[in-house]
């Protein structure tokens, strides 16, 4: 047993009942790095009143998403807000999976998904446009019914299904017994050569059957694609299978929902446990839904998308327009005082970076019994000052626990 | 090896002589936190000119008992402070244990110890009061002495002690080879119904045996106090054996001594070896026994108790009392310059919850040589921005070796 998992074992063993609420904002991507060309970050020059007045009445500081100087993706950014190490082997997600049950595919333990990308071969059967031309999302789902169409049919007792996703995106799940996930990507990650085929890591028996099956299915959906134009081809990458997380609900006794617009944000939830809320997907939606759903659960995550995606953009105008905009809607929060707020991200995304980085993160624990920090806002600077310090996102929801009066003390 | 074991042992094999006292006052249940309601601290509030003027020439930072968000006990807390980490397997100590080495009995490797509650029992057996009555010390001790009486043979080959503590609070201590600690208490927990039976956690021939010793015992003793009007009956807790942890001589060749008249706090401090010295039991019999023991110990260990109390009791204007109080007598370290002095707490007890809390502790380290920072108080604001950060109090002991001069370079 790892000492986090020892940790976390003698947590579980002090949980008790408690009726305070939990709720998580994750902006995602929200951290950002003063230089000095750049002497504010984002949240600094950001008009940001509802965050303001909640730091001022909460405990500020900062998460390291794994380790200190790794930049993570979202699903570990995510894993680790929702209390599980993203560096523990038994906390690796695939992405097949992540895309499964981002599509909200009821995915079993005697499953393998991996995720596909359509991508356009040229005459010598080499990829010329790994994205198929941005092939829009009606399109995609059209393919995907031809490709399913070929393969209806059960290969040595194995379904096969394809799931569209969005865009060129799709998942591909194998449905039978004694399947093995360990498969390298058909991927080649460049463009001018052919997809790969099916590899496994290891020699197993049940390895190379699926070696096989997955050949044979490839065979058969390509050849239904053949005359695409622009989707004539897929590359099949992070062949997985679910991995089995407990649940938030068996590891504190909470009902836990996850109000999140994006299939990757959904699906991490789902991993451990919470209720997906479908919205219409806008923050009006999204932040009316968590007020319906209030007295239904005992903690609701809610992702905003745009905090990340301006910075992906590498546009810093952007990036602050997106936070006040989420501002608006936290100000909702402001007069809850009885119940435990959390405002994190699950990494920084910095602009003059144009994508996810390794700075730790901002966080904001509001509750009953926070300490009250001198802080006036919820910025990096003010972030670096708090009385959380500077800590492991992993343990950002032990916290949150203990501030919801779940934790019992531990020993006499 | 754990992380923690492996870094233990670098330390250990760098370990040097040196003549640097150190003496750690540990203010019991320390910590608060800031409301908007109460925008300051009982250490904020409290008038400590030693505290301020050891301040100033101290670092300072906080220290989280066991993990983020866990409320630790004393027993766990103190382990922590004195350099055991308390979430290891092994340094999980029984509260019968602590009971039995608290009331200075010398548990031996072939003894199993118990923590026994005096209860009332109705006319059917059932309990009517967990606490007698919240009878007095010296009837729990005549009460005691009938059922030792009655246990005076051996059963087995197995000897029974019956040791009373304080008031209802009795110590049940068996002697004999092959006996087990892997018992269930047979306190119910709640009134109205009987005191449980011995039962084992596991189906061991010791664990039998032992179960069938406890169930004889128990029989005796309850036939021999059957006519009590408040303690006619009794509830076991904790079953365990001494952890055997190593001392903190061995570790640190050290000679340490406890300063504590509560005997939790001494149990626990006896368990890593340090010799308990009997004072009458005020703060002036204990800081005069620190001075008087000065020349004959390196590290001397003193345990104020009301910090905690107070603040159980939820009254902060007695946390804030019972801190000038400690501070008028931590005055007289305040000239010990070239000694290294360690202000800690084993938890915090915010007046607000009325309990042990997860907050983060106040920690100060003075020595010959520590950072001084800049700071001009001993509080959580301060302790906050204090150069020793926010760390793990299984971490202190190590910090204050170190600043007695007692740790080599570790690699060339």
């Amino acid at each position: 047993m790892s000492k986090s998992q020892r940790e976390l074992s003698l947590l579980k063993s002090v949980v008790r009942k408690s009726d305070r609420k939990i709720a998580m904002i994750v902006m995602d991507g929200i951290g950002g790095y003063r230089s000095l060309e750049r002497p504010t970050t984002e949240l600094e020059a950001a008009r940001t009143p509802a965050l303001d007045r909640l730091a001022k009445r909460a405990s500020l500081g900062r998460t390291i998403p794994a380790v200190p100087g790794m930049t993570v993706g979202s699903g570990p950014g995510h894993l680790a807000l929702f209390g599980y190490d993203p560096t523990e082997p038994e906390h690796q997600i695939g992405r097949g999976v992540l895309e499964a049950v981002g599509v909200d595919y009821p995915l079993g333990p005697n499953e393998i998904a991996a995720r596909g990308n359509f991508v356009t071969l040229d005459a010598n059967g080499d990829i010329r446009d790994r994205r198929a031309g941005r092939l829009a999302s009606e399109e995609g789902i059209r393919v995907c019914e031809r490709m399913q169409a070929a393969v209806s049919e059960p290969i040595e007792g194995v379904m096969v299904r394809v799931l569209p996703v969005k865009e060129y995106r799709f998942c591909l799940v194998l449905t039978g017994d004694g399947l093995s996930s360990a498969l390298l990507d058909t991927d080649p990650q460049r463009e001018g050569v052919p997809p790969l085929a099916p590899r496994g890591t290891d020699d197993s028996v049940s390895t190379r059957r699926t070696m096989t099956i997955f050949a044979i299915a490839i065979t058969r959906m390509l050849a239904a694609i053949r005359d695409e134009i622009h989707a004539n081809g897929f590359t099949l990458r992070g062949f997985s299978c679910d991995p089995g997380l407990e649940s938030l609900t068996s590891r504190w006794g909470i009902r836990a929902a996850a109000i999140a617009s994006y299939p990757l944000y959904r699906g991490v939830a789902k991993l451990v446990g919470m209720d997906p809320i479908a919205t219409g997907g806008t923050l009006v939606d999204e932040f009316r839904a968590m007020f319906n759903i209030w007295n239904d659960y005992d903690f609701i995550y809610l992702h905003i998308k745009k905090t990340d995606s301006t910075g992906e953009d590498g546009d810093r105008e952007a990036k602050i327009a997106a936070i006040e905009e989420a501002d608006r809607f936290i100000d909702q929060l402001g007069d809850r005082t009885k119940e435990v707020i959390v405002i994190a991200g699950d990494h920084s995304t910095p602009p003059q970076m144009r994508g996810h980085s390794f700075h730790p993160v901002p966080l904001l624990i509001a509750s009953p019994v926070c300490d009250v920090d001198e802080a006036t806002r919820y910025t990096e600077r003010e972030c670096c000052r708090g009385s959380l310090g500077l800590m492991r996102a992993c343990e950002v929801m032990q916290l949150a626990i203990a501030h919801s009066g779940r934790l019992d003390k531990f020993g006499a």
